[in-house]
């Protein structure tokens, strides 16, 4: 397969149309990963420690948020973006940690296209918002959040 | 010392006033962190390789924004939250990635107070609302963020 043919089968800004749903996971979570994270990046006792995690108001060893932030990016890339003309984001607009997420847990949900629009300021390149809801195996929602991803367009010149 | 001692000499709700601020990092950015974050977690391109990095619009192998958010994780135990009585978040608000953080970068910042309450809901438990300002070692601002930090009060009883 030649470089064209493999761009043209990447989702590309034109595949984001409002409305669109992609799959997001599933993702175990295991205890070993939730005390790596943490001993890195956010060494709290309810995140290094099952009992802790018990003792605290998130009831077990629980993911740093910005682990399953983490986590949920990476099901981004597996479920859509890693197979995209993706070109970053500017930050995140809001999230929401509803629910502890839990070693033992498995992480599944949905990336929803909210808006899409081309920049004005950046011939090819499209915006796309999405709102993601990831939910654990009970189908518990742990985590909302909404932001803006940049995508490359397929055809340039066409209009939105 | 006996544990009274330690909790009296932890950084309680009553310590996050309006105005207060409280300095971050520094934190040098390594190529082999930005790589092994991303290898695990954002696998993108720009990411991964310096070329790859230098061809795309961030101008360099560049930390995954959510590497970024977890160093500054990291700067938050290290400048105050490590040694509180923080209680958790439950989110961000807002989380604008400005500039690139790029392989040789070192980071330091701010965390100020915008605004402190006691919960109704939980005696014994403060909300902190913090707008955060990380910039690189040529003073760019490259994340902005703003949150609210669950911390435990020092005097339960005492009024806000």
């Amino acid at each position: 397969m030649n470089n064209q043919q493999d761009q043209e089968k990447k989702l590309a800004f034109e595949d984001f149309k409002p409305g669109s749903r992609f799959e997001l996971g599933p993702y175990p979570v295991s205890a070993e990963e939730i005390i790596a994270f943490a001993s890195e990046f956010d060494p709290q006792p309810m995140h290094l420690d099952e009992a802790a995690g018990k003792a605290s108001i998130l009831g077990g060893l629980s993911a740093s948020g910005w682990h399953t932030c983490s986590m949920i990016m990476r099901m981004f890339i597996d479920g859509y973006i890693g197979n995209s003309t993706s070109q970053g984001a500017p930050g995140v607009d809001s999230c929401e940690w509803k629910r502890p997420v839990l070693a033992g847990d498995t992480l599944s949900g949905t990336s929803t296209v909210k808006s899409a629009r081309r920049l004005q300021s950046r011939p090819g390149i499209g915006a796309v918002e999405f709102r993601h809801e990831i939910c654990n195996q009970r189908g518990e929602l742990v985590c909302a959040s909404e932001n803006t991803g940049f995508f490359a367009c397929r055809n340039e010149g066409d209009p939105q």
